[in-house]
């Protein structure tokens, strides 16, 4: 269930902070993976949209929403053919942290006829993907500008540590090559992003359209600004300090929050969900069991884009009453 | 992917010892949620099928497999108008934990005009569903036999514990009505059903069909018996002794293993997934760095129910070609 106000809310707020400070917004679909909720974040004035698969992006471009830059290394011939399908409709690019990735990228390049903007993916502490070194980086950034077909766009990373500015900062730095974009992201750190103005120039979050349990834990945002609950049943009282919800890994994604528990029930606050299997949430009650078989609930997800992915679609809701449904256009797009 | 040959020898072989210990075999569709692999099945000789959800078990039915238990408590008059709709066109059983759940199925049966055959879900030691007490479970069977509409037609239990056999032992006895049938559950313990027998009449198995890590983990099964994979792509070597795969919790789901790790790479066994993201997996190599950028690996998951659940298609393979794609029909059916 999205509380459309709530989201709308949510939207407003983040494009009126990067409109304040300048900075171009490019939320990451990968929370909502809708086309109804992208097109409102474009309405506002977002600049295009991130997406981390090619399936998300191809989601996204054939509902015409025709800027998208694909944060994620592409390799392989299948996917490559797919990047210069997108490149001949849309405004796309793309990231990369291995010089051995700029063939294939030129390749796609030449295929689709367009010049492809390249960001050079940077580590700044998370130990995923991207250059380690700033050095690194701004050697990158010259061998993509050396490369036909290929235009280098900028530095991205994800998410933003207190190492990232200085990182980010020497890299821009030492590149002998113009530096048009510096691209951060995280929902978690998106109100603090004054302090890295003027360097970064775009900034890319996801879960602020939403929030959920873990951007609460993280300082960021409240219960009452959540856009999103699962609606759940309580199918058995087995006993009167538990009691058991259809809503499992299934519904809510595995993610464990910080207070080592799997959501929160918005009706009985005192309880705890601590354990879930597939299709089954089981809750201490903690005191308040005026639960009642067969009653339903709404549980805050810990994670929004993990449990958004297991559903196929949104129900709408506004002042109460269901008021649309909105499809998860690019649920399971793996690759 | 699935191995052809390895899922029909894997569901051929626990078929042969359902008939060998004259025990009704109703596999679990939650694992494959495919109606494929659910004929398959039905062909070799199983009794019926065994869904979690009402909307698993309209997939199946839909298809014209019209046999289901559905094992799960159905409360509120949206799913019994469901449960209805279903016993109009097939046979339909359901299980109940709680007296104040019969009214409500006893008034499907009577919407449909059909007996509705009820199970007493019994907790032998999970601490989920389920009555806790054989004697309990006697009277629930009394109190279902006394209900216009339903048929009381056994108890359930799920998984096998040591326990499992003595509380059923003791329902079955303070029942005052007869019991025609006692169905257990879990592919960890099938090949043990032999001890079981004659208390024990059917038996539901899911993950016997493909095998994952937590079944070999169990003892039940071994690598070259695995029939499911995920196949992905390494799309980053940020360093010698690492690799990031392009499939995380959205690919392979975020089940921890007994090991500790995320699954298994058949082509790198050295190799460890010592983390997930969404859409990366973090290979720490264990000495072999033989992996390239871009190359396709194939990952055996802890889970793989979960996993598949994430997925629209199996892609069949036999022999290394594929032969054919089926559809994940029950995916996301969340209610």
């Amino acid at each position: 269930m999205v509380d459309v106000d709530r989201l709308d809310r949510n939207l407003r707020r983040w494009q009126e902070e990067c409109d304040r400070l300048g900075l171009a917004n490019r939320p990451h679909i990968k929370t909502h993976k809708s086309v109804e909720i992208a097109r409102r974040q474009l309405e506002l004035g977002a600049l295009g949209l991130t997406c981390q698969k090619l399936g998300e992006a191809e989601t996204m471009i054939d509902a015409g929403l025709d800027d998208v830059l694909i944060a994620f290394n592409l390799v392989g011939d299948r996917k490559l053919e797919r990047l210069a399908g997108l490149m001949r409709r849309a405004t796309v690019r793309v990231t990369f942290d291995d010089p051995a990735l700029l063939p294939g990228l030129a390749g796609a390049a030449r295929a689709a006829g367009e010049e492809l903007g390249v960001l050079v993916d940077c580590d700044t502490g998370l130990g995923r993907t991207g250059v380690t070194e700033p050095a690194r980086a701004a050697t990158l950034a010259a061998e993509a500008s050396r490369t036909g077909g290929l235009r280098f766009d900028g530095f991205l990373t994800y998410p933003v540590f207190a190492e990232s500015r200085s990182f980010l900062e020497e890299a821009v730095e030492l590149a002998d090559v113009d530096v048009p974009t510096v691209s951060v992201g995280g929902t978690p750190t998106m109100w603090h992003a004054e302090e890295l103005r003027p360097l970064v120039t775009e900034y890319r979050a996801g879960v602020y359209a939403f929030g959920d349990l873990n951007t609460i834990a993280a300082g960021v945002g409240s219960l009452d600004e959540v856009a999103l609950t699962v609606r759940a049943t309580v199918v058995s009282r087995p006993a009167p300090d538990r009691a058991v919800l259809d809503a499992g890994t299934k519904a809510l994604a595995a993610d464990r929050g910080r207070d080592g528990g799997f959501g929160h029930v918005v009706e009985v606050p005192s309880s705890a969900i601590v354990k879930l299997d597939e299709e089954h949430a089981y809750l201490r009650l903690g005191g308040d069991d005026s639960l009642r078989l067969g009653q339903t609930v709404s549980v805050v997800p810990n994670h929004a884009c993990p449990a958004v992915n297991l559903h196929d679609d949104l129900v709408a809701v506004q002042a109460g009453e269901v008021v649309d449904r909105w499809r998860v256009d690019a649920r399971g797009k793996i690759t």
